[in-house]
């Protein structure tokens, strides 16, 4: 029958890969059938369990313990495979070591001082100290580890950013620098795409399929994933938009994560909306209002992102176009700032509501989206306001607007003659059952309007969305014609008549983006990759495979593990 | 200065066009400077007060009082057009009444017997009644009256959907059928396209816009604004969707509305699934997962709406492609019936925790979307479990899994060995850094899990996920090609393996969809159409021009506008 026996090593540290081919190593020897060496912590113990390689004597173990297990054929098996563990672990260590390697990051970085780079892969709880001296040696970080706490988090971003250095992680698996994978990273071209990630397979995921696409990627910059929590606020982020931002050889970038908490959300939409250049953004499940907001295009999938990125970058002629457009100077006298809609189709009102939340804070409408923006009486504009026409209250005893044009010129009138309104829109539905003329009883009211706004001293603007086919009874281009000679700006689709006016309105959103991180020098990027390893040797591999200097330290936890007298020292370092 | 003068005529019955021309008549007269023709409701008296046209005395109207205002020069004038009501009022109907027109719809229908439509556009609170006649004389109604009570749309629907006739409305503005508008309606080119539509302006702007892309509407149904609430349970939507899949012309699907009920939505998005063609859906402003599930296309405007239709009628192949696969029955052993997803890349299972929302109901997951689906312990998984092998609760002192496949190959053999599991999902992250031959561990535990199920009598099918690219150490297509000779489905894009999976597991949702209303017969979207119309004569008018048959009925409210009586003749009538 078959006998199950545990080694328990306490407080020796050993990192994982040794841990894992100690294992493999046991689990070969003659009449072994399973093996397990894993650290005691309580979900490692559970896994054993699951293989039916826990042991009572087990179940004590802390999370700093070294526990052993074999399940062999017999007694003797067993305990012969276990006689072996020294043995196997030294055979594994002087393989390794056979060539130098500082025993400290100072050490490190005197033999290769061009390592501009730190990549950190120790266990979580020594992890954020070998991150806080790689920053006080002016390195950038690449913080691999996982379990780090989100203080340790918070305090090393905010020293990072203080200092203008990266960080990247805690729990970042993967990033490409100027051409160099770090972690976990696919070989993809070079290429016009740049990509910021809060999601390691998702930076892989779009890369890989960048490349498949036929394009590449400058450079792809990963956050760790609690990067766009509200405690963390987006710092590495921010800091990777900042950077693509600036960076010429980026044409287009790519920013996937989970869906961010809703502030951190808006500030980074924002920044990324300063971006000179377009952004495709993954929020994954996020479900953005519309697919694109100027220069920022949402995906739903990791695929279409790639998909949209590697498009735009056939797109250029549009984008400055859009540009040209977002910088021309305000028309409107000072005080002038608020929309009012006035809208004979329902529909047409509520799909402007919609769209109009990529670009207001709040519309106030007698069909609102939110009840707090209910106008408290139909007839009276509030700040910014869509007002439907043809809803029930208005339509007792009283023809349909888009039949009877009345009541639509006297609000227009009214409109006009606030002198904090700066845009009216309007809908004019044309087609069977409609007004046989409906343009040409708005348009003199246009026109009127605008005359009276400009003798205030006032410019008021008047889009209007007409919808309508050439075939349609009052002739489209007519119509058209009658309205735009009036000064209103003419649309056919809603959506781009509302967009418009959003652009119009929108106010310096962009203008007080006051805590902004300092700004991380682009020289980061552009240097040849070289870097110090700390923790995982198949890091250190993997780089050299790519042809980057990298300097392997042979880590030990400070203190020989002791975590007090580890947080002594560090404290009196300062 | 200028006066004021009121008239107030009570319980008497004009319609709306009549008011509107009355008071453009006044407003016409000599040294007349505003007039107002109105109903006595709080909305229209709040109005003429807007204008300085509310005087004290007719503030105590009620709702069916006609209140005719002038504001004039001086007293004289005001006078002088205030005598002239009775005569304008004749004049205007003179001019109407100069041919036939049978006094009810039961005349009317013998009049003009091929007419199998109604329209109705009287004031709401008479509107019903006309409905429910044309009901009895198994005529489909569209009614486009607005102010109907949400009761009496209930009671509508049942009826017609109980006798296979379609009911569009009440507030239904516009529909097209077999070429012909109603109430408003643009001018459209026949094509591919059928629309059902509950929002009036939104099926004008989509009909529109496919119009000028080139294509054009085989019919475009109404629904009136409540159809997809909760209450009415989007009775005439599902009619016109029906009817409209039924259609041998119409290609292309286009589901236009408000974000509907919950409920509704879902049913509603069931019943689009099951028409054997491409569905384009835009609920305004509701945020869906995706862009496409199998036949259901996503928009987020109306104009995209117009645009994705428009695409869809010249991309036959892929829709055939796609229903073939859809149909192939079940390889899977009864009881079997789970997925299990044993992910190493975090963002990739969130990705497949959002997309499989589109077909499974709920899954279980160490990193669960909503809470209420957290594994109780992460080693266990419970009905549909996508695990996270790669979260920080697996790697204390444990290589992630993209090193070491132990933990996963361990988990695949637990997975296989649950009966009640069907699919395996897994994903297999390639590129620097990770294990440099993945495929070489995982492809014969894959062969062996499959195995032991068919072993079992079951059929295990195993779907991975590969991300890397051509330039990667591992090699792409080799890795492929290892896990395909182990039986595994593979694919490069998470996207396509989760949906390829979700595919396989949805369960017959599409079965019991029991309550499914009466078939409306076809013909009525074939016959030529002729209709009876009661109410609005401008809409009489547009069905001439477009050269459909049409009686206007000669409509009086019945027993002379009491309503107290009217009611007592309807209900004798049962």
């Amino acid at each position: 029958m078959a006998v199950t026996q545990v080694e328990i090593r306490s407080g020796a540290y050993y990192d994982s890969v040794l841990l894992m081919h100690l294992q493999r190593s046991l689990a070969a020897l003659p009449n072994i059938l399973d093996a397990g060496v894993v650290m005691g912590t309580d979900a490692n113990k559970e896994i054993l369990a699951q293989s039916g390689l826990l042991r009572p004597e087990a179940q004590a173990t802390a999370a700093d313990d070294l526990l052993i297990v074999v399940r062999a054929a017999d007694e003797a098996a067993a305990q012969s495979a276990l006689a072996q563990v020294d043995e196997l672990l030294t055979r594994r260590r002087v393989s390794l070591e056979q060539e130098y390697r500082p025993q400290s990051l100072e050490t490190a970085v005197q033999t290769l001082p061009e390592a501009h780079w730190v990549l950190v892969s120790v266990p979580g709880r020594y992890a954020a100290g070998v991150a806080r001296q790689a920053l006080r040696l002016d390195r950038h970080v690449f913080l691999y580890s996982d379990n780090v706490s989100l203080d340790d988090e918070m305090a090393l971003k905010r020293t990072a950013a203080e200092k203008g250095l990266l960080i990247m992680g805690p729990d970042c698996g993967t990033a490409i620098v100027n051409g160099v994978g770090l972690g976990f990273a696919n070989r993809v071209r070079r290429g016009p795409i740049g990509v910021v990630a809060a999601a390691g397979t998702g930076l892989q995921a779009v890369t890989s399929r960048i490349h498949r696409l036929g394009s590449g990627v400058t450079h792809a910059l990963g956050t760790g994933s609690r990067d766009l929590s509200q405690a963390v606020g987006a710092v590495a982020a921010r800091q990777g938009l900042d950077l693509l931002s600036r960076d010429p050889d980026t044409q287009v970038i790519v920013l996937v994560s989970k869906p961010p908490a809703p502030a951190v959300a808006d500030g980074l939409l924002r920044a990324a909306r300063s971006a000179a250049k377009p952004v495709v953004v993954d929020f994954i499940g996020y479900r953005p209002s519309a697919r694109q907001v100027d220069n920022l295009h949402f995906a739903s999938t990791l695929d279409e992102a790639a998909e949209l990125a590697v498009s735009l970058t056939k797109d250029e002629g549009r984008r400055t176009e859009d540009e040209g457009r977002r910088t021309k100077s305000s028309p409107f006298a000072p005080g002038q700032r608020y929309l009012r809609g006035l809208f004979s189709g329902g529909t047409l009102a509520y799909e402007a509501l919609h769209i109009l939340q990529d670009y207001l804070p709040g519309v106030y409408s007698n069909v609102p989206l939110d009840k707090q923006y209910r106008l408290a009486n139909s007839l009276l504009s509030q700040e910014h306001t869509i007002v439907d026409l043809g809803e029930d209250e208005f339509t007792v005893g009283r023809l349909h607007p888009m039949l009877d044009n009345d009541l639509r010129i006297r609000r227009l009138q009214q409109e006009a003659d606030d002198p904090e309104v700066a845009v009216i829109l309007l809908d004019v539905v044309l087609g069977y059952g409609a007004h046989p003329d409906p343009a040409g009883e708005l348009a003199p009211a246009i026109a009127e309007a605008r005359a009276r706004a400009e003798q205030a001293g006032r410019h008021l603007e008047v889009v209007a969305v007409v919808v309508g086919t050439d075939e349609d009874p009052q002739g489209l281009e007519a119509q058209i014609r009658q309205l735009e000679a009036a000064g209103a700006r003419v649309e056919t689709s809603n959506e781009a008549a509302v967009r418009a006016v959003g652009r119009l309105l929108r106010s310096g959103e962009t203008k007080d983006e006051g805590q902004r991180p300092k700004s991380v020098d682009l020289s980061v990027l552009h240097r040849p990759f070289a870097a110090i390893n700390v923790g995982l040797e198949s890091f250190t591999e993997s780089l050299r495979a790519q042809g980057a200097p990298v300097v392997q330290v042979d880590w030990r936890p400070p203190a020989g593990g002791d975590e007090r007298l580890a947080a002594l020292l560090e404290r009196m370092r300062g």
